[in-house]
């Protein structure tokens, strides 16, 4: 259940409105790397989880809770750099294409769409999408991706850092980033409360995988190439379970060839008697 | 550079051909967990490494063309699970819709579209989206992009391998799961490689983010709760430069109200006198 | 700025649990006509509300609160449907494919992707997508946007209400199509409190438009057709501002072919003599 | 059955070709608030009407044409604006990114893609979606949505009218605005013709719906407040069914937790005894 | 400018109305293969079309209008599958999920967001969208997506005119087939009034195109295989311009390692001494 | 089974980086034109043929790997063109918001989301989507399929030439548009190795279409017009089994109203008595 109150979580201040600026920030909006999609997958992750991990879906459900606020945050800087002086703006944008494509901030659905807000898209446009969204049932797998959306995340805010002159969009940026950090730290701890969470999913039994490839580093290079002594060929494996080994060549072992379809199907050209009679002499690999 | 051969990387065959697995599979080749996400993912970052990580490049470029058969034997799993007897199946398929139904493995475009054969779509029909592929150009990232994707892909590999009986897929999938697992322990290995990857960016000036904020965990609850002594509310961060602390309460302190717009956006609706003078006491938040 | 509570806001209760119907709900969830989207809508709406606007701007943030609160309950509602009884189904599931596929709901994904959890997708698996979300930064547009959303959802929820006989979910839904008669008329109510609010945007000046077109009805039948005399061909219009009348013929008078394209496109094919003398007289259309 | 003339709907000329301006007309085109959504969305609509409703079905079907007429004459601005003096932009073109930029209306595609001619895309570039089309099979909600559509498509057509100062620009743009306050108007008027279509649906029971909370405004502000006396907390609601109320709590009372999963979704993470013996009782929420 | 008549372009009947048939026909409405692709596609293909090309734009345009009846009439044949015996129907499938599945087609949303009817999605219920449609402003490569369009339309009506016994949807696919058969034919036979279409685009100055590969077929084969002797590695060339031949290595030699990024991009993560001294000796492919 | 190699297929070189011209490659990635598209297109029509056509599978598999490689190489020139000279660039785009737009290459995640690299996205930013790919199980249709992919990938990579005045650039475009003539020409001797190709699919059966239209030129013009003796009106067709005929009306016979749907859907709005006796005198076209 949502609560909600008329106050940003944090201080949102433009000082030099920037249409262009208007645009990139919609990445962190709408991208695949921004709140929307993080605020929504703290929460089906935490709806997926039964009893006995309350403090799981609580610390998600927090977490969620607080990107819903830096959607807000981030709509209201885009509002701020849109509207700043718009007067101005929208005289020049009436005197060449170049910088009217400017000042519009080169979306121009933030004008002709929005009236000049923010919207649930990246920063070229492309809607939202679900399919940004990964909850998968499994709290470990769903961890690693709260770290990499937490770590892309950041990594964007930090371009947005740095593409920015204004002091209000640097401390906003500057906290946002701090929160990410934070993020990022809690994820790695909650995983460290987890015995042994790799290979994820760790419940299924692990002698029904494949014995003979489970640690093994399979080259794919044309011709091949000795073991090179990469950390990923030799040694103990991470999860404590192997010991990597290296093979030069990929087992190889199948059949391509597709079975015949139904007729039903008309998948059946006519052909002529040449090319029925193929020599399929080249066709066998070895 | 990309060469092929006319054979599987390992083999795949079907004892009871099974259209409705057919759907399932699909999930494994254009889902969000799929074989065409990795298999694409790794290249895009590949791409984007710079002289200096040449051991990560081949590392993924390795795994790329691995994950490009593997998309291959899911392919011919499903012809092999659609085709099987086809003679019989579409004759049942003919006599009642239910049956027609459970024949066509529910993913009518199998047989609509593509004749009996794979498509790049998910379980549920829905395409391939390049929305699925992380690649931020920061290996950090990018390698925990990767841990998360395998993680999710070896979870659907699992749960697919419950769903049948079928020896011949037991045994690819098993097989699958096993590569699975070797991909989650290289990427961590790889991590392990870098210096304090966490936080990620790590090249980011960690005295420019919000130092009030970063390690402090900021409940968002109705009421103030106390701090409940969790592993991410105290304690040294997983990432060796903080202290975890607790915040009962959002910062809170930012002007919510959006600053007008241009009136070229025609925004203003007409409104009554009485509307006009709304009383707005109860907006403030404190 | 937003808070939770580890609580749903209305009861959610399935006494007999049905894979199925957890499906369904997913268009409550996801779907066009679905929560995520209404949720989303209203706070974008509200974001782009300048001074002024306070009360519309509380109403719609109160309502965005409310409607995350619906997706919280619809995806508890998917978890209990999916997972009451899952040791029988997945017994039988593994007995025949029309079974299986009855009783995984026939969405894979909530069994493939979610393990048996909620998604943000819709019935048919579609991902939720920013696309559904309509905020124009015009408030009248806005509010027939919204009465439209609930019109459209309350549909949708009486119809999944004809769709179960459990008592909980009957209950459940009972209770969202009530807030959905609500919330219809509270959009109505403030359509009411705005002068005016037709033809949207009323901030346009009228006599700007086409004075010859904007009260007329205009035929697109084959052959000219009298007035049929219906009540959008004759009298006064809703807005009040016009009467109508009835245009048998569409205007007409514009030139279809595009001009030259610059060489640099190489749109120009090679064309035979023969067809490059042809006779256009067939092209004039009067 | 659909018929053509080669001849525009109305004149479309254009004084100064602006490639940029050729961009901005796409979202008219191929966008959320475009015509090819009314133009589907009307026919969809007027394909599911019965026997009894043939003179909302014509209504229906006459506008559909009509907004099949409105793509082609956009379509012609486009090329238009595109094509207009392309010697001279070609040659700036490959001067300077920046100009090149603005020359090619930044939507590289209406000249990589479409040899400089129209998409069916928004400005973005995004392409149409058929998940813009509203048509719900109940003709009170249906119309709202036109309503709706007419009212975004008017603000959409009047930010555009306001981008330009071309002449033969401002001309059709005028047409069309007048086209969608007949539109507006004309949908407003077939509501009108229906007895109490709110709430739609009308024919569901509305007895069955929860009797406490259908005519409740319910807060979501974190601290109770007095109700604010708006126009949407008391008096008669606008169907004439009820008698708005204000409620400062949500209800209230659901469990948020869910059930166990079936192991074969392989959810559960290996844990370690402290994590499992965690204290819960920060959860409650009362 | 378009016009319409109340009647459907060739009679559509139902005799035993089909649930699951109905949601195979959304393939043909709203599917890659489907009728608005191919309306939308020869409407934009014709816009593009300047002065002396007044023949193709009217070929476009006067199948254009054709496809749109074909929409109609495919859209009719769902609702008359889906309504022909609801009664009974809807009794049905409150017994079991297994007979509701089936019964409703499956595609839950023609029922929930359609109230029986037709919609704008493929047979997956996955939305139409505007990148099905290939229209290039080059009449030669327009023409050959014409005929590839046609061909899987054409593939596509005779899957599911096996699919169905139903004499009317027989009779109805039977028509359908035949205009594809026109189609294919129209086309192809317009290809043969143009001068050498291939390759595509004529316009483009071949002697600008490297002239060491342009007939050449390279094997990309892991290892070195002899000419096959097929009929396109040897004898002349369809366009008529060149002499097949074959390269059984691809060229090879471009540099695969991407520039150093900008610092701001913060790509760079930290790394160990170990692992920044890496013998990159495996690399080089030579 | 998938190898690859650190190399190029071909030389890669950029003299003057232009991050604008990097944005305009993306098409050529990920647009609906582009590589991504084609590989994976040739990959899955390959894994759809069965036994008898060897040589058709090998023909695909080859193309398959090679595009990939083009993948691969427009990925490095994008990198080439945004990094080229970064210092420099990244202080200007400090500058000014238009000059800043200019030098990202107005995509802005190609610097947000990929730190200065290439994605699996368009021109526009729209991801590459399994949507765009055609593989129909038949292999005729596939062929035209090819041919229609190389022909509007040629157009793109000629316009991209016309684009660019780099030396590098031009040389790689060069080399791509020489495949693509390649390609167009082995996808048409692949059609001239088939008996009939056309009408596709050529199994179905042809006396079971309907034969009053399957060669007959039905115009949809308003008013009936003379048979324009044009070459797809007249003459022998194209497949050589009928002859061009002309239809100045399409047939019409069609009842265009639907069957009552089931009340359980709440199609039924409240209408007034007057509506309900509505003339319907109108309706009937004839």
């Amino acid at each position: 259940m949502f609560f909600q109150e008329p106050e940003l979580q944090y201080e949102v201040t433009v000082e030099q409105p920037d249409p262009h600026f208007a645009k990139l920030l919609q990445q962190a909006i709408g991208g695949q790397e921004g709140e929307m999609r993080v605020a929504m997958q703290y929460m089906f992750q935490a709806w997926a989880l039964p009893e006995g991990y309350e403090e799981y879906r609580n610390l998600l459900m927090e977490t969620a809770a607080e990107e819903l606020g830096h959607i807000e945050m981030l709509a209201s800087a885009v509002t701020k750099n849109l509207r700043g002086s718009p007067k101005q703006m929208s005289e020049d944008a009436q005197e060449t294409a170049a910088t009217a494509a400017a000042m519009t901030g080169q979306n121009p659905r933030q004008f002709l769409s929005a009236g000049q807000s923010a919207m649930p898209v990246d920063s070229n446009g492309v809607p939202f999408t679900g399919g940004y969204i990964a909850a998968s049932g499994n709290l470990a797998g769903d961890l690693y991706a709260n770290v990499m959306a937490e770590a892309t995340g950041r990594t964007l805010a930090t371009r947005l850092w740095e593409y920015t002159d204004d002091p209000g969009m640097k401390d906003m940026l500057s906290y946002l980033i701090a929160r990410d950090t934070m993020h990022q730290n809690q994820w790695l701890r909650a995983l460290e409360t987890l015995d042994d969470p790799v290979p994820v999913p760790a419940s299924f039994p692990q002698e029904q995988e494949n014995q003979e490839f489970n640690y093994t580093f399979i080259s794919t290079r044309r011709e091949e190439q000795p073991d090179p002594g990469y950390p990923w060929t030799q040694g103990e494996s991470p999860d404590g379970m192997g010991e990597f080994s290296y093979a030069a060549e990929q087992p190889g072992d199948g059949e391509v060839i597709a079975p015949q379809p139904d007729p039903m199907t008309n998948d059946e050209p006519n052909r002529t008697s040449e090319s029925d009679n193929s020599d399929d002499s080249t066709t066998s690999s070895k």
